[in-house]
């Protein structure tokens, strides 16, 4: 995501890339246009970086480092262990509140534009049901499962929405759905040699958590498939809010926001981008602590003055 | 529109509807459940309404009714000639800011929930194209322009969105589309007796900015047939942006916002009455002028607090 992060600031001409920030040795990192600097030396550009955009992960990275970094720079993250969201918000809000600050957290798309549709759709149309479906793309968390099954050399793992569920929901047919008629997933597994291919498959399909509540389809391929026709991120998928109005509720509205990425976490970098335009200007304002999306204004994203915005795209 | 705004106030517990203002006879109106007034009697309410939901149409309603309304209440309007709206929104301001009220103009789903979308789309993928496609559904502006061709009694026309120029947009190639090959025009109409139909089709065909630059069918249709079969006011469409990232924009990103609704009025209603609460938030914490939704924060449109939206929606 950090690459992307950089291809996202170059198409906007109003932001500049200050420099990337790296625990591994900076003459290591390929980075596309700014220097690359040790991650212990980010103290040194307070003052020279107006907006931190953390690109770590939720388990371990985000959770020390956006309390650290937040004490020194308005930060962007996208948090996504939806679990443990309102604790993360609370720690952070602290510290950005404290230190005058903005944080914003939990920023991409689910959390992200996934949860803004779903609390527009809410507010719009309170009488209703909410579906999201995710994919088809690649689940980086049930891959790394896959790969700790003994025996496994590499995996990658799709997460597809059943067609029949996604084509009832966008009748307005409001279907009770239980996991396994939602999403199915599709594995693709190398095998070390001499591998028992059957013992592997079962060991995945009855995982739980993971796999147990799903159906699973299990494909053993070469390594050179994989590389072949498994090396890109593509991911989506849809929310669905499926409401009723009128004075029997005899008026089905349906309301759909969908996502067809080539890449992911290209896509996620571009909105981390867009909100890090926000974060300074809110910052600017005097407004500090944390926020999610659900505190920033649709116009706080873009870069055209509000009279263009009212004009071209209202 | 304005019954649809009484059904959608129905639905928000924390809402309650203090009275309908009308310029016909009271007597003569047909409420959900409050009471009609005359709209002469509008001032006798200052500082017991908190928000005003106008629900007139643009061209002779609006233009009058918000600026004068703005002056004594907080406003919400679903002002949609999209040419015009920098000037209303200058004149509502002025007359709002002053006034120390808050204003939001051009609310409804285009302008609106579509406005919103293309915001969106266009600052997370800032290299990219905007389609919007409108339909299937009823246009009332071009039903009334057929009602005005010599010989009609009644008429019903939808605009129907081209499937084979979607399916080109979804698909991420990005076509050049003339106005042609975007949407076709479907219209039914009643006729009076012993007219010549072809030349009312022909009239209806050629004229000008309506029909001349669309494929326009023409059903000529009973009375009876009319009411039984085109008696409701479905409508929908969809904002797609197609946009890329990527070293050399190498991976296709689509987004897609799609509305699918039984009742046009009553969508844009339950649109209105959930920005009515915010226009209440912003003008407690004295915001106050003219506003679009391009300036409201999400999270304000919800009854529901911070940090249960963060921890059920986020």
């Amino acid at each position: 995501m950090g690459k992307g992060v950089e291809l996202a600031i170059r198409q906007n001409s109003d932001m500049e890339l200050v420099g990337v920030f790296t625990r591994r040795d900076p003459e290591s990192i390929q980075t596309v246009a700014a220097p690359a600097y040790p991650y212990n030396t980010i103290r040194d550009f307070v003052g020279k970086i107006d907006v931190m955009i953390l690109c770590g992960g939720s388990a371990t990275d985000l959770a020390v480092q956006t309390p650290e970094i937040a004490q020194m720079f308005h930060t962007i993250d996208s948090y996504d262990t939806h679990a443990k969201i309102p604790a993360y918000y609370d720690e952070v809000n602290k510290i950005a509140s404290a230190s005058q600050h903005t944080s914003i957290i939990s920023v991409g798309w689910d959390p992200g534009m996934f949860s803004i549709s779903r609390l527009y759709n809410n507010c719009i149309l309170p009488q209703g049901k909410d579906y999201t479906f995710w994919g088809k793309g690649v689940s980086q968390g049930h891959s790394d499962a896959i790969k700790r099954v003994q025996g496994v050399k590499a995996a990658k793992q799709y997460t597809i929405p059943i067609e029949d569920a996604v084509n009832k929901v966008r009748g307005g047919k409001n279907p009770e759905l239980t996991t396994r008629e939602r999403h199915k997933r599709v594995c693709y597994v190398v095998a070390e040699e001499g591998q028992d291919l059957s013992r592997i498959e079962q060991e995945i399909k009855t995982m739980p958590h993971y796999f147990a509540d799903y159906d699973t389809a299990v494909h053993f391929i070469s390594e050179e498939e994989m590389e072949r026709e498994h090396n890109k991120m593509p991911h989506g998928g849809f929310v669905i809010r499926s409401g009723v109005t009128g004075e029997n509720a005899e008026h089905k509205q349906i309301v759909e926001y969908a996502l067809k990425l080539d890449s992911n976490p290209e896509f996620t970098a571009s909105v981390l981008v867009a909100y890090a335009r926000a974060a300074y200007r809110l910052a600017k304002e005097g407004i500090h602590g944390a926020k999610t999306v659900f505190d920033i204004a649709p116009a706080l994203l873009s870069p055209v003055a509000g009279d263009v915005l009212r004009a071209q795209l209202l």
